[in-house]
């Protein structure tokens, strides 16, 4: 079986019915481009994507990096694929001309970057952080150092990483160790050892920028202490030219149970002399700068999650459409044909579970995208406020929800299988083993779930909160007008007053005691995404259902149908399981927070 | 960290306050055994796993067996392992003396294969199978035929296997195409090819002794037309002594995601003369035959599970108490020392949760295997048949309920670590490779399912359903006596009812539609699996209560005060989650099944 990608239908869906991408060529910004430049530039990314990066994604699963003691050894094949990505100008896709991109927008990119993921997410992941990396220099670094650093991050002659997490830290930033000092020449010494850093060494790129969380000496405790530092391997010559070895070493490579073609590193900084290091923006304000890159990260690590919870439906429904086995239950005659494995119910349930995941997860993305597009590109400050203001709340649930979920999806596909499922002859292990990074990196879902409970719900008042429950009330009432979509919309509704209920029995029990208060974050977290998700469907159906009262072909009719279905499956079988964990949180259940060590 | 297997107080928790093992001691054919007897097996067993097989848990991984187109090749320390366990006489621990045997109870002997299979699940594979398979020859062969083979699988020369599958058809048992035509010396010509049989190649004994399904000429078609045959690698020769090679070809082997250490293989008989097979029993019986083989393994698969699940809750038990990271939300001082990860309630949450599934799973299993040995041991032939009713109908549960369950364990184990439980520097993502299988071998859940609710529930008029109603409706009025069980006993009482209620429910729903009946078997299996694994969370909790109505230890205590809290939390945070599935399998809800092919 060939390797699947996006089918082209869903990513016409996407984009031109769930979003309406061609609106966006009424905003200035985009007036040069078109529907067919769009559709172009799609196709070269999965012309890419099928010949550059599936063609090595099982072997550089089975050939993972190494390290020889001088240079990080990746399969040749790794180089290519970095090479036809950023030759074909994708790295700076979202730039603007002036700049040397192509301004298209940024849905456009990350859908070009979503092809490259579906192939091989692990050799996806050197774009995906050095578009991450360019762009958080762009925001905040200075006109210097963008003009040393910027262009050959943007035509691939280097790359970028973000090097946050330490060995005695993890999660909590606060705590890095990693220092800085400052040279007199207006650089700094940095200090300090970086773990778990994504591309972090290759041999892919002429050389590597790294972003890094430091701490100036003197600083204050905490993350108010911390800077953020450009920190290149190899430091420039005067003729701005890759000179000398900077103070930057690789203390050793992880070894993954996925996303093995991206390389995982210890990176030691200053072991000699210290790592020469350029303050970015200004002192002590680094965490800031660097949520923007993390939080586009989530978008993307959401993206991906989703990306590979689709590869395995795919997959999967096409062995079921073409591997025979046993017969219906009423059917009692052994001499009888044996019928493919879809047509059991129990196999369609798994194929419906996987697809009602795979696609909510991406909606839930794309329309993450469309904010923060907006956010940029939308007429109005009220709309780019708008816009903004919704992606910082759910965002932590973009980023977790198809992480968890669509793992399951894999699991299911696996499942669907059964026994060439589990064997490394077919591909649905390694996607079940790439997925299950995704509820790791970029915030671990237990820190996620106390972003939005903490601080995203009752930020500013709930005025992020309030907007979110507005709009899906709005897409509550559009569904009222179809017949087969009232029973959805009242579902929904019912969900989300029982989410605001939830969130007011947190805050109250937030106020007694902060720690029980939020001992159960990450339950309201799966709650939230939940809900969002099936907001997601229902918004997926109605545009099923519009289209359905034209006149479609009746491939389209069915692929409609399949859309309200799956809402109804997502609505009437994956909605109601939030009714428990609602009684939970809203009974303050403190069972996890009361559980002594002692007695573990 | 040292890798944890057994601990022993759960160990002593389990064979002498859940289960009365003791009282074995009572049964004539245990008399001549003591507490001592046992527990010195157990130390040995424990020594053996620690000694030879945790020590190439992570080398077997690492370098999975290969086959350089002579012999399959192992790492040398499986063999070591195969040969520890066999020459301390395990292999034939629960065989009777008289047999060579060491006469122990079985949950002793399982035990001791608990104990290997928590060092490594993957080279525990080998004696887990021969012991299968020399039950099901000792039970349905013939004299000759044990005399030929018997003794040389209870001491280890020879291994055995089950070569059930085929690569057409999977599941689907009857339809297999292997052929047996009577030779007249009576031997059978064995020709076909089988798919996933583990240990059907190795270079671990003088001998593997394939027990093979295949069909007579001329056999009824369907499953009534299945025999069971003994299929030697190599003939045995005049003086019974390992001769020469028998028609059965090793045609490759299968590469899995986990349990690499044991060799999935494809293999041919019969490609040139036809493989010599000798008949076991009589023709066409071979299914039923092959059933107490698979009854043994599931509960054996299922017991697995569960020992995986519970070595990833003491690993990220072990590291949370270690690993310091981050403060309390009300902390706001970033100056203030960090503190271990068990102090956050999201990562007590994550362990509580372990510890309920993999107790909860150890706890089924051990039960089931109790009823095993009552099978076939208990005083009164009431007994005997009371406890095989009873496990004929959990059997599936007991199979499948661990499988996903305890690999959700391993998910959780994972997420305590964070990026460290993702890489292969720690065991964790090991188990959960590993883990992955045991939903698929020995029967999908989905097949499970089916098994459960269109036999084993309504089997003889519901006579094995309603002893077991009996059984649990006896924990709750016990539990009825302790105050602090009460809730419990009444939250269990009421998912009892809301069972009965729904098994009739689908009863009539089948009556109208078989194939629309069962087309949500799976979910039918998983409100079955949750009532029953609550139950015996009641049960530890009662044990519980008792323990500590007397005098203990502090440390014991802690030990009981754990189990209360464990299982509350297992019927407040799990048991309410089967509502909304049993209002779906009340109403009827159908919609996987009314799932058209051509939507997806």
């Amino acid at each position: 079986m060939a390797h699947p990608l996006l089918n082209e239908r869903d990513t016409e869906f996407f984009l031109y019915e769930f979003l309406d991408t061609e609106a966006l060529l009424q905003r200035p910004r985009y007036s040069e481009h078109s529907r067919e430049i769009f559709d172009a530039t799609l196709k070269t990314a999965r012309t890419i994507a099928e010949k550059f990066f599936a063609n090595h994604n099982a072997k550089g699963d089975a050939n993972e990096p190494s390290f020889d003691g001088e240079k990080v050894l990746l399969i040749e094949e790794t180089k290519q694929s970095w090479d036809a990505f950023s030759e074909a100008g994708f790295l700076a896709a979202h730039c603007d001309f002036e700049e040397g991109g192509l301004q298209l927008p940024e849905i456009i990119m990350r859908t070009a970057l979503a092809y490259v993921s579906a192939a091989n997410i692990a050799s996806a992941s050197y774009p995906f952080l050095t578009i991450g990396a360019a762009n958080l220099l762009r925001s905040f670094g200075s006109e210097t150092l963008k003009g040393q650093f910027l262009p050959q991050m943007m035509d691939g002659r280097f790359a970028g990483t973000m090097a946050l997490t330490e060995p005695d830290q993890g999660s909590a930033l606060a705590d890095i160790r990693t220092s800085a000092e400052p040279t007199g020449d207006g650089s700094y010494r940095i200090r300090g050892q970086k773990m778990y850093i994504s591309g972090g060494d290759q041999s892919l790129t002429e050389n590597i920028v790294h972003l890094v969380l430091a701490k100036i000496k003197g600083a204050p405790t905490g993350v108010k202490g911390i800077s953020l530092f450009l920190v290149p391997k190899f430091l420039l010559d005067e003729h701005g030219q890759v000179g000398e070895r900077n103070d930057v070493k690789l203390a050793g490579l992880l070894h993954k149970m996925g996303y093995r073609n991206t390389t995982s590193t210890v990176l030691s900084f200053g072991e000699d002399q210290g790592a020469t290091g350029y303050l970015i923006g200004e002192p002590h304000q680094g965490l800031k700068y660097m949520f923007q890159m993390m939080n586009e990260a989530r978008i993307s690590v959401g993206a991906g999650a989703s990306v590979l919870g689709y590869q395995g439906y795919v997959y999967s429904l096409q062995y079921a459409r073409e591997r025979p086995q046993g017969r219906l239950p009423s059917n009692r005659d052994p001499a009888s044909k044996q019928i493919p494995i879809i047509q059991h119910a129990d196999v369609r349930r798994m194929l419906l579970m996987q697809k009602a995941y795979a696609e909510g997860g991406l909606g839930l993305s794309v329309y993450a995208t469309s904010l923060y597009e907006d956010q940029h590109s939308a007429p109005t400050e009220e709309q780019r406020q708008h816009a903004a203001t919704l992606l910082d709340l759910i965002t932590p649930v973009v980023k977790s929800w198809p992480s968890k979920y669509c793992l399951k999806a894999n699991e299911l596909a696996i499942q669907v299988l059964g026994g060439a499922g589990y064997i490394r002859e077919f591909p649905l292990e390694q996607l079940y083993r790439d997925n299950r990074l995704n509820a790791i990196h970029e915030g671990t879902e237990g820190i996620h779930a106390l972003d939005l409970l903490a601080r995203k719900v009752p930020s500013k008042n709930f005025q992020a909160y309030q907007l979110l429950q507005a709009e899906i009330r709005n897409t509550v009432m559009q569904a009222r007008d179809k017949e087969c979509l009232v029973a959805m919309a009242n579902a929904l509704e019912a969900a989300l007053e029982k989410l605001d209920e939830t969130g007011m029995a947190l805050f109250t029990q937030l106020q007694e005691n902060v720690d029980r208060g939020l001992s159960n974050a990450t339950l309201y977290l799966d709650v939230f995404g939940c809900i969002l998700v099936a907001w997601t469907w229902l918004r997926q159906a109605i545009i099923a259902a519009k289209a359905l009262d034209g006149t479609v072909s009746e491939e389209d009719a069915n692929f409609y149908r399949g859309k309200i279905h799956t809402a109804r499956f997502y609505h009437e079988w994956e909605l109601p399981n939030i009714q428990p964990w609602i009684a939970l949180l809203q009974s303050g259940n403190s069972l996890p927070f009361d559980m002594q060590e002692s007695w573990f």
